[in-house]
Order: C-alpha cells, then sequence, then structure tokens
C-alpha cells in the first residue's frame, strides 16, 4: 500500500485496519479497544461519566489548502477534550467517526490520524472505537469523548450567582489572529514568535484538562465553560444557564500579544477577536469573592498556565462591556453557521 | 418559525435550542442532559461501559428522493443499538452529532430528529448531548452510544471455537429486497404486506437488543455480532476475530418472504441479498454443541423472533458456503466505501 494512492483505492476495512495498526495498546481501563462491535471500557469507581461530542467540516472548521491534515486530526481530538476540562472530567476515551471524500490521499488520512494520535497519547484518552465511511462532499471528523468525574465536583455553566467574579485562562484573541495570518497568505516562515504562537494556538488549541480538573476539585469555582466561541459567547452562556446578568471589563481583558501586533499591522481590532473570534479553548469560570484566595492558590498548580479575572456576574440581566465608563452590549460570538 | 424555513435561516444556537425542545425529561440515571458542556451519566453498579459509534451519510447511505427523513433519523440510532445488541449490552444514552446541508428544511430537521427520538424512547436510550454544524455538502449523521453490561457477560467475535454452531435471529435478505423495491421506483401503496415488511426493515431496522441482552446472560453463545453487512461479512468477521474457517448451508439460510417474491419477479438471487445485501441488522452467533439446549431454551425469551441453525465454525481455515454437495466461497459482504 503506497501513501500516494487515495482512500478510495484502499477500502473501508483497509483503512480500519490501517487506523487500529497505528493505536498503541491501550491503558488498563480499556477491556476491549477497537476492532470489535463495541468497546468496553471499567468504571473509574465512585466516578460519574462525562460525554461529548464535536465535529469538524472541511470548508466550514478548515480548509485542507490553510491547515494541515494532522492538524485537523489534532484539533477534532482537542474540541472535545476541551469540552471534559471544561466540566472538571478527566478523559478515558475517544470514538472517532471519518467521512472520507474518496480522493484523499492515504497519506493525508494517515497524517490525520497521526494527529489524533499525538494529542490522544498526550491526554491519554485512548482511541477505542472507529467508523470510516466514504463523504460524496466534505471531510468530516466527529469525535466524542468519554470522561469521568467525582458526582459533586462536575462544573455546569449553570451555578454561577450575582457578584461572582469570572476568571479566564490564558490569552485571547490568539486563535483568531492565527487564522488571519494564514488567510492573508503571509508564509509560515516569516512569522515571529507571538505570531507562530497564534498559528498554533489556532491549529492545535491546547485543551485545559489540568486547569479544569484542578479548579473543580479546588471547589471554589460556581460554574464553567470552554471557550470554544469566544469570551462573549462563554459569558452569555453562563450568564444565561445561571438567571443572571454579566459586565465584562474591556481593558482587563488578556489579549495575547501576537493577536495585539497582527491587529496593529492589519488596522484589525484585537479585542473582537478575543471577544468573538473564537477557538481559543480556554476555560472561563464563575469565582465567588469569598473563595478568590482559595482559587488563585489552586491555579498555582496550572503549571505556569495564567489567570486573570475579566469581569464579574451581576443581578441585573443584560450582558455588557464597560469600555471607561461606558456600557455597551457585549455582542455575541462565532456562530459557526 | 415557520418548518418552511431552511435551517440556515434559524442558525446553530435556535437548531439546537429547537432539539433540546423535542427532547422528553432524561430517565433517572442521566445526571445532567443536553445543553451544557458535555452530559453526565451515573454509572450502573458493577457494569462496564459498552461504547460504539456509526454514522449515515447522504447519497452513500440513503437519498433523500428515497427514504423519508424520520426513518434516516430513526435508523442513525438504530444501527448503533445493533452493535450494543451484538455485544449483549443494554443501552444507556446516546448522543448525536449532525452536518446539516443550510437548504435543509426545518420541518425536515424536525422530522429526523423525531425518528430518532421515538426509538430513542422505545429503547430507553435518551438523548443527552447533540452537536449541529453546517454541511457545505451531504447530510451527515452520526450518532455514538452508551451502554453497559455485566463484566463476564459480554459477547464478542473473538470466542468462537471449531465445532460451534452458528445461529442467526430472524429472517435475511429483506432489507436488500426493500431497497431494490424502492429503487426500481414500486408506488408504497401497492406493495404487498410481505414487501412492505421489506421496505419497513431498510427504513427502520429494529435492533435486537432483547435478544442479545438475554444471549449474552444466558452464557450460552461464544461469539455474536450483528448483520450491518450480510451474513457472509458476519460469518468472516466471527471466523478472522475467532481463528477458525466456517462453513454456511445455503439450503438452511432463512431467506425473507417478501425478498424471495420480489427477487422471483425480478429474476434476482434472494440468497445474494441475503449473504451480501447488507442492512438486516439481525444477530448472528456462535453456540457450542452442548449449549444448544440452553441457548434454545433462551431463545424462547426473544418475544417471538425466531432463531436458525445456518452452519458450524470449524478447524479448517476459510469461510464457505455448501451448496448441496459443493463448497464455494463465501464471497463478502456490502462495502460502503
Amino acid at each position: 500500500m503506497s501513501p500516494s494512492q487515495s482512500v478510495a483505492d484502499l477500502g473501508e476495512h483497509a483503512l480500519i485496519a490501517r487506523l487500529h495498526e497505528r493505536v498503541p495498546p491501550p491503558p488498563p481501563w480499556v477491556v476491549l479497544g477497537m476492532g470489535d462491535d463495541a468497546a468496553v471500557l471499567a468504571p473509574e469507581r465512585g466516578e460519574q461519566l462525562v460525554l461529548t461530542t464535536d465535529s469538524l467540516v472541511e470548508d466550514v472548521h478548515f480548509r485542507r489548502a490553510l491547515t494541515p491534515l494532522d492538524a485537523v486530526g489534532y484539533k477534532a481530538l482537542a474540541v472535545n477534550l476541551s469540552d471534559l476540562a471544561a466540566m472538571g472530567a478527566a478523559s478515558r476515551a475517544a470514538l472517532l467517526s471519518l467521512a472520507l471524500p474518496g480522493t484523499l490521499l492515504v497519506s493525508e488520512f494517515d497524517a490525520m490520524v497521526d494527529g489524533l494520535l499525538t494529542l490522544a497519547g498526550v491526554s491519554r484518552t485512548p482511541l477505542v472505537g472507529g467508523n470510516i465511511t466514504r463523504s460524496p462532499g466534505p471531510l468530516v471528523i466527529d469525535v466524542t469523548v468519554v470522561g469521568s468525574a467525582r458526582a459533586r465536583r462536575i462544573v455546569t455553566r449553570g451555578g454561577g450567582r450575582a457578584g461572582d467574579e469570572l476568571y479566564v485562562t490564558g490569552w485571547l484573541g490568539a486563535s483568531a489572529a492565527g487564522l488571519a495570518a494564514l488567510q492573508s497568505g503571509a508564509a509560515r516562515p516569516e512569522l515571529d514568535s507571538d505570531l507562530a504562537a497564534c498559528v498554533a494556538r489556532y491549529e492545535r488549541p491546547e485543551p485545559r484538562l489540568r486547569a479544569g480538573l484542578i479548579a473543580a476539585r479546588s471547589r471554589t469555582v460556581t460554574a464553567g465553560i470552554d471557550l470554544s466561541d469566544g469570551l462573549a459567547d462563554g459569558v452569555r452562556q453562563i450568564a444565561t444557564a445561571s438567571r443572571v446578568g454579566a459586565i465584562v471589563e474591556a481593558g482587563d481583558v488578556p489579549v495575547h500579544p501576537g493577536a495585539g501586533a497582527w491587529a496593529a499591522r492589519t488596522s484589525s481590532d484585537p479585542l473582537t477577536w478575543a471577544l468573538s473570534g473564537g477557538e481559543d479553548y480556554e476555560l472561563l469560570f464563575a469565582v465567588p469573592k469569598r473563595r478568590t484566595r482559595s482559587f488563585l492558590a489552586a491555579t498555582k498548580h496550572w503549571a505556569g498556565l495564567q489567570v486573570t479575572r475579566v469581569g464579574h456576574l451581576t443581578r441585573e440581566p443584560g450582558v455588557w462591556l464597560r469600555r471607561g465608563e461606558r456600557l455597551e452590549p457585549l455582542g455575541s460570538g462565532f456562530v459557526h453557521f
């Protein structure tokens, strides 16, 4: 089998076998991995199951001309693990469902699978199930992840209360700036390190599993969400689910330095990228004021990941952005449809 | 919102909300259903988790002109539940990931979701997660199901031994005959009841969850698989995974009466449909001879579902079809790629 063959040349069974061969031996909690009608996992004693699914669709979420397929594979798993991170869950397993254009090269298939398996290895998320079919249109890569968490430590969107402060991990706007740089046709080797970091964030977002787990176990957060569609959307989702309002302080939003630099070069607004660009996959938490000290102490174990207070929840409904003295509507996040 | 609107008119958030509204209140084991970053399930004490994923792609697995969308929704869940049935697992929850062409009508979206939820209700498989995105090409409906089973009762493909007899549930070839009838342009109201049953099997296959569970608990089967790709493929998969050979008796294959009738009208071979047509979603089991009596006693609890001995596993490798005195290669199943 030559990698210059197309996946249609190989066929479904050979592709499944090829996928199977690339999957390393699973960890002990996997009773039965790939290759049967279904996979079997041993449960984690005393923990609940956490489940989520998300897909990447060619020409909606990525373009093959712009994003290497190993990054597509990596990202398809990353966006799902990010949802587990937001709930404070540990990852246990992943399932992959692929719809492939027949013209896709076997070498591209390999790259995509290897990208996914790289993150699967780093995050200890064994791939236990796979399904491959032909697509008469775009490449569709659908991932489901299974996690586990202790019953009373699960963080939802709906537990925030008026007065809680909003904290965000890392830097925002990086992913949107990275995408803008790629779309501008800027050559990758010529990007400075800050902007290269933005491109890396767009292509290989890092799911904040450790931060989410530590925050949940610290019992200091009342609500949490991952920023798949921008800070504005995340704040709105927490406010809506928690039946409160929110104010975000424009001056406090941690805009990624690369986003700031690329915005200056292109006369763009980096704050818009941070608020509405999406795909940063940082975490947003609501923290009661009396838990601030414990929460910040817990974040010391985040292995260098920074945390920034960006606003607070309010009794009055409505979601606002404060710029200096003025309140303006926060706007909405990135819409994939 | 008028059902004559397209899904692109509505947008992602409104569609998710619309999906959410159609989902009934979940059973007690669902700690957190749709609407957050992930769903949360309480584990079943002493049971292992069984996981599988499968997708239906427009113009590969179905055509919108031929199959009503409520049947597509139903079938997308059914094919996954059939995998759980093959393992002897009970269903616990489902997740749905949709890639929708923007021109799909909201009424079509509703029909598809309602078709899936009908089977979800009947099979007690709560829908706990959903993800919706746009597709620039075909409609893709991806489902992941979670089941549970007692540790030593799980039935795999690989436990068969030489001498075990092969038993199949129900009648075969119905789905392929139903599809052939639809493709011929035969008007549905004019189909006789046997052929109408074939169309129903093609559109709304019945996952054999009860039969699978009872067979697994009876501890009389050494291997099992669901017939998604025809009897030939199922026998080959069990033989390969069990490192044995197999002989299928052509005269013993239970060909559906409707398949026989339509084959006679169209000069087709109904045995080919049964062996290679696929999509019957019946179960195939390997049963040691000394367990035959107990196995058949257990099948009395299958609520009228019949069981037929169709062949046996052999020490010599190779998978054969016996027609009268002659052995011929069994051929392969339906290939989706």
